[in-house]
């Protein structure tokens, strides 16, 4: 029985409810009530329950005990407002909002001013001392009641609204007599009768009754069934109805209304931070008409309200345990609380704020690692645009890069080096960049293209460096023949000015004032924080000593990719390079590996030296040759230009050799040809070579007391027996080199893991690899049948649009399938050798939710580029937490 | 102690042996005793067992017990032989033969004669009277026995008796008289002192225990290990050593000696067949100095040895349940057996003698359909040059398509056509093929090509057309300027005749005669037992109605492939084609597309015809769109030609216009790139076209009376969102276009499962597909990451050579990484759908080793190109019956 009279109860004062009730009163319900429990000052109010709501729907009308029991809480508010509901003087007026366990905009919402009528309005006009502003409540009442009740279209009322300001001859609202809002009224009334064919209720009652009923009705609304068939909400949970006092923030001089939050969102400060308008509703301040005054002054004009206020935020994020955005309204000088919510803030004062609190004791270090978002962490580190400045961009494209940078124009990757070497400010401009164009990409500030996507080239490269980069801006109309390019919002040329936004995708056609990054000492200790947390190891793709120093500053745990390749790309090394190339025996391909070895030799020493006591891990080599070669459409215009330039025979018949040798090494589809371990089997010469440099390197480095440990990759393994071969070669050459060496040097020989067979038969390859490092770019295209380049430029932005793909593959791990096979590959690779070492060195590597799945799946670290590594420890940390929490 | 008695017995006669005793008596011994057992007159003999040899190699020394067991059956051979051993009148000579269980060319093998000594020999001159022969089989038994078990070399004896014949003044060793051959026997007795300090041993016990020694002690010489370690036989199963009389084919003229096949192994006609000598040694066949003649003529020589022959050779056939390979001798009219095993025979006489033998209830269908090679009956569809043309090849190429074609050599595909239309014989000569190139392929007798692996374009088509082809011929050196092709052993010419030979890879510079196949009544009745058996469907396919026709008379059941996009590369079609990828609208678009539409009708309609009552599984378009369109590079000289030709600007435009078209659609890989079910979701009208086309095709022919069973097949999927989607589109236009005919049509909507994502997913693909279709020459290269071109044409060559892939994979499927991809599709599949379809229609669904695979991993049907179609069918039922043994 006591079951039955409890299910009975359908309506709850906010006194009565808590924050976890939300199945019963919904969110907003159990909102309100948890801020009235902590003694704050809400405007007293009742709940009708979503049991209610789904009795109404079952039987089409309301319980017969819910009359009596809303008319007896109604008693209840007028108790404490010392109003009287329909009453003639200073008559109480509620509001009626819906609100669900879940929010669901697709739902009738809000009626304000609910109790108004003919002759209540006048008891209002009396108790305020403004008639004006009692008739323009009740006008709004008819206006929201009429639409969200009744179904009438708003912009019916507007135009009498506008009717009556033309007839007038005033612009505002604001500007109508008390007259004319009354003759605003009647014609509301009129339309209102036209509409519904009665008139608008008089009864408060009735008012309220009618407007709980269409809110509940409104649960089955064919918008909110849709919302919730999409949103997956189950359709039996129905919607609560908020029944509250209205409070005014418009009665007076010592009236007001505002937004606060609990802490500084810009700086993270510990100060209230906020904005108001004496004598104002929260429409006036979103309105924008009048200029809101810091909350600092609310202490000069309202000091009580100030104290109260500053208490009430204090409670509230001590309640809470995080900052707050509150709305709060002063009437009469009284402080109301209308909503508290979490309160949005910038990457600084988001870390500031989580790291403050730690130390006040709010909350501990794991919380507070789970308050920051990862990708906030990269915008700190980089130069960002003033917030202040207000102008307009010319062009938008991807967002490749993230941070800022100024520059003239430049459209040539060696003028761009020449210029920036000169020590001017430059911008890359390019339909798309190449291997070629890196030296360019070093020296500019930042690079902004026409054509790629998220994973391009140039996208690849900047982040790598840290650069700011735009890419895919496809508005651009690049001409470098006349030099200029064309937006539709203007055109810009070489030389001139420009900005563009790495976080944002935005290119401006002028300079812009920027500020530099200041990672602050809280940032230092939040990381550590992080640090402590995770299991995973943050390695970094580096292939310089500058990469390698970035990284080690950014608390990267070693390299775990340097691409060798990127080494040769220097002009006097390429050459050298094409030698090798072009050698017509294995004895001169030797000669020309020779010239190369102690240049790779240094180049992995310094690696060394910087990463003292960590991993470095370096790819042998892997891009197919012809990459360093120029395009054979370029070889032939060179052949031609030397003909008619009447070069020499001897230079041009070499130069047509390379012509005909680049043509021997192009392929249909050199993504799937002869690369990686394919050129080691082919050559073994240059792997030899290789190894040596790595190993010498390391021998070197140690003899001078450098904590060496040199992880040796080979790439593009498909079968076992390949990685069986090309491990014998390098161990073999490895140990040549030791032997004429008094140091003693420990390597690692392992492969990359980048095509689907390799995780399909990673028992059999386990066998010659004492690591394992997934090459996820190259896993996904192969997994997918997608080429990066090609499906970003022609079919991915049709594929996101329409929900084929929920995420581009190549930035956020396809855990389903590419995910399994990785899954697949460390299982079976680590039950033939269980302490086999495994890692991730893609794209995804710096990308949160493709850390958390690589904490998940067992991975030893993962590797990023330099400037990901504070977001991958972070990230780290965070996968970390939701293991335990799973666990 | 009766097994320690047992064990102590080393020698078994012949008598005592069987065939199942091959790890005692090694793999001759047994075979011989297994001959002798069947009562066929072998020469009598005994073999020292396998035991005996490991207990030499353990002690260093023969067992004390084999001495006198060896004499015993020595002596039991003189008995029979009537003959003494050592006996100075027609003394009884051996022979001495290793035998191992696993036959192993790496050791010792054989002496003969041995028995012979100063002696001796002068009672064999006596019982032959034949001095000379008596003296050469001396000369001989001096020689081998020096080699063979006291290393001296071969060639020190040769020098010999070189300097013997040029003493004598002659040429042969026959032209030698007696008194010479006295001379080189005394000098083959001097060479054998000074290479082992001892004489030539005259005691004959002595020569037999020192042979059998040597024989067991080069179980363990160097190159034994060697080749037991790379066959992976166990070091410690030892040899056996035969012991036999020796009989002489070259005692007089009713001596003689042959071999013998039980059935004629060019045709399978049951008659004896093989040749023989009169008076003559199996040396002297195999020298070919005298011209043998056919065995029937033995019947006049010698009829009484004819007629055992004939027996004989019955009894073995009859026993061993197979065609016999014999070598016999006959010794003074008496026949002896030396040797029998499974005779080699062609593909006709293949299938011709398993089908006989059913017949004659030799064996059962069953073990008739084991002894065919599948691949033999590709051979018989085709025809072949004329095996008694000594013709010397130019060039070799790879075998890619069988059959042999004569022609003269043209290089444009548009000129092949023109001349193949008008009835000549053409060989299209390329240094590859392309798309565009397959008009001319059609008309061509044959295609030659120097570039590209087994799986290149030409190989594909030419298989497809059931026409002969040889690719990957790197000897030529193609001057189509001049029209002229080098080979280091000669030149043609355009318009020159050429014959090429599609089997063996081999290329004439001639005319030459060829046979055409003439499929016989065995043949299809050897086929229908094949259908019996096997439990997988054979399909085709097949783009056009020829195809279809002829996959049909072969017996194929259904088409598991439709390539709809060979249907657009006639000119007039493929100028349509153009304008659909040139269209700059939708509308544009779908105007192209419905000049299209009524030929698609057309061709699926006849498809449905020829395939009535069978499925036809069509593919939507899906080659990139650039394949369509010519090459950039063409397309630039175009225009540049037409400016310097006064083109007028309109038609300028339009082909700078195509030519912006072709580089906006170039890929970088365009194997991964915008095709397969991309294109159809981003031009949804283009899959809507083919699928009205089909669906109208069908129920046209439905009308007909024709049972048609459409299959329409979506390619590329990688996501069952795309398959979705793409079935709803198919699935509203096919039931679109059957509410508007009277016709009912079942059809099927699939999906060609061709990326690992796709496996790793099939249980949410299988949702949106009522068919899976294997298609296993993308699966490969994306399991991989080996795009098959750049793959055959740069490193397979060396990875197969190498022995790090033992078959291309593109040829036999790859189990471990591709299968568990396809068994994991499969599986996943049909667990949320218990009866998908599941097929093959890959390269590999020809190849006999993947079809094994197939049947074992449950697929419903394998699809391969028509001319394989009976190969498939043999495969299918020796898949079945491989299977059933495993059961």
């Amino acid at each position: 029985m006591s079951e039955a009279i409890s299910a009975s109860k359908y309506v709850y004062s906010f006194e009565e409810g808590r924050a976890d009730m939300k199945d019963l009163l919904g969110g907003k319900g159990a909102n309100l009530a948890e801020m009235t429990r902590l003694g704050l000052p809400v405007p007293p109010g009742f709940t009708i329950t979503t049991d209610a709501c789904t009795e109404y729907l079952q039987r089409s009308k309301l319980p017969a005990e819910i009359r009596g029991e809303i008319a007896e809480h109604l008693r209840g508010l007028e108790g404490e407002r010392e109003q009287e509901f329909g009453g003639q003087q200073d008559p109480l007026l509620i509001s009626v909002r819906s609100g669900a366990r879940i929010s669901m905009p697709g739902m009738m919402d809000t009626v304000l001013n609910l109790g108004l009528n003919d002759e209540t309005v006048a008891g209002l006009a009396e108790a305020t001392g403004d008639n004006r502003f009692a008739l323009d409540c009740y006008r709004r009442l008819i206006q929201m009641f009429g639409n969200v009740v009744q179904g009438i279209p708003t912009n019916s009322f507007e135009r009498i609204l506008q009717a009556s300001k033309d007839e007038a001859n005033v612009q505002h609202d604001t500007e109508l007599t008390a007259a004319e809002l009354r003759g605003v009224v009647s014609r509301y009334k009129e339309r209102y009768r036209q509409h519904t064919g009665e008139d608008f209720p008089q009864d408060p009652e009735r008012q309220l009754l009618t407007a709980v009923e269409a809110v509940f009705a409104s649960w089955d609304n064919e918008r909110a069934q849709v919302y919730r068939r999409v949103h997956d909400i189950p359709h039996d949970l129905g919607t609560a109805v908020n029944v509250q006092a209205m409070v005014f923030g418009n009665r007076g001089d010592r009236c007001g209304t505002g937004v606060v939050f609990s802490r500084n969102p810009s700086t993270g400060d510990r100060e209230l931070y906020g904005e108001y308008l004496v004598n104002a509703q929260g429409e006036d301040v979103v309105a924008g008409i009048r200029t809101p005054k810091p909350v600092s002054q609310l202490q000069q004009d309202m000091p009580e309200a100030y104290s109260q206020l500053k208490k009430a935020a204090r409670k509230l994020e001590a309640h809470y345990r995080d900052m707050q955005d509150i709305e709060f309204t002063v009437e009469s000088g009284q402080l109301f609380l209308l909503q508290t919510r979490t309160g949005k803030r910038n990457p600084g004062a988001a870390i500031r704020i989580a790291h403050d609190m730690v130390i006040e004791g709010l909350i501990d270090p794991e919380e507070a690692l789970l308050r920051v978002d990862p990708e906030d962490i990269a915008l700190l580190l980089h130069p960002k645009i003033d917030p202040d400045n207000k102008m307009e961009p010319i062009a938008r494209g991807l967002p490749a890069s993230p941070g800022a940078a100024s520059g003239t124009v430049v459209f040539d990757a060696d003028e761009a080096e020449q210029r920036g070497e000169d020590g001017e400010s430059v911008v890359l401009v390019r339909p798309e960049t190449t291997p070629d164009d890196v030296n360019g990409i070093v020296q500019a500030r930042g690079v902004l293209t026409s054509r790629g996507g998220m994973t391009c080239h140039a996208a690849i490269v900047a982040r790598g460096m840290g650069k700011p980069c735009v890419v895919g801006c496809d508005e651009l109309n690049i001409d470098i023949g006349k030099g200029v390019v064309y937006t539709s919002a203007g055109t810009f040329r070489k030389g001139d000015l420009i900005t563009i936004d790495g976080a944002t995708g935005k290119v401006f056609a002028q300079e812009a004032p920027l500020i530099e990054p200041t990672p602050s000492s809280e940032f230092s200790t939040f990381l550590s924080w992080a640090d402590e947390m995770r299991e995973i190891e943050v390695r970094a793709n580096a292939d310089t000593p500058e990469d390698a120093q970035t990284a080690r500053e950014f608390g990267g745990q070693g390299i775990g990719l340097c691409r060798t390749e990127h080494m040769f790309m220097h002009p006097d090394r390429l050459q050298l390079m094409q030698q090798m190339i072009m050698a017509e025996s294995t004895d001169e391909r030797r000669r020309a590996l020779q010239k190369i070895e102690p240049m790779q030799q240094e180049d992995f020493a310094a690696l060394f030296r910087i990463m003292d006591g960590l991993p470095v891990t370096i790819r042998l080599l892997d891009p197919p040759l012809h990459e360093f070669l120029p395009e054979v459409s370029q070889l032939q215009r060179d052949v031609e230009n030397m003909r008619s330039n009447g070069a020499s025979q001897e230079e041009i018949k070499e130069k047509q050799r390379m012509l005909r040798r680049a043509e021997a090494l192009q392929e249909s589809n050199p993504m799937l040809g002869q690369r990686g371990c394919r050129l080691g089997l082919l050559y073994p010469e240059i792997y030899q070579m290789q190894t040596r440099a790595i190993i010498q390197a390391a021998a070197d480095a140690a003899s001078e007391g450098v904590d060496v440990h040199p992880e040796i990759m080979i790439p593009l393994i498909s079968d076992a027996r390949e990685c069986e071969k090309l491990y014998e070669l390098v161990a073999d050459t490895a140990d040549l080199v030791l032997d004429g060496t008094s140091t003693d040097v420990d390597y690692f020989i392992g492969t990359m893991v980048e095509v689907p067979r390799a995780c399909l038969k990673a028992d059999e390859v386990a066998q010659y690899a004492e690591f394992f490092s997934f090459g996820t770019n190259d896993l996904t295209q192969t997994t997918y049948g997608f080429s990066r380049d090609d499906a970003e430029a022609k079919f991915f932005h049709y594929y996101l649009a329409e929900g084929i793909l929920d995420e581009n593959p190549f930035v956020v791990l396809d855990r389903g399938g590419v995910g399994s096979l990785i899954e697949m590959g460390i299982k079976l690779g680590r039950s033939v050798r269980p302490n086999l070492e495994v890692g991730i060195c893609g794209e995804h590597g710096g990308d949160p939710l493709s850390i958390e799945f690589c904490a998940e799946v067992g991975m030893d670290y993962v590797s990023c580029s330099p400037y990901r590594v504070p977001v991958a420890r972070l990230a780290a940390a965070q996968a970390q937490l939701d293991c335990s929490a799973v666990d």
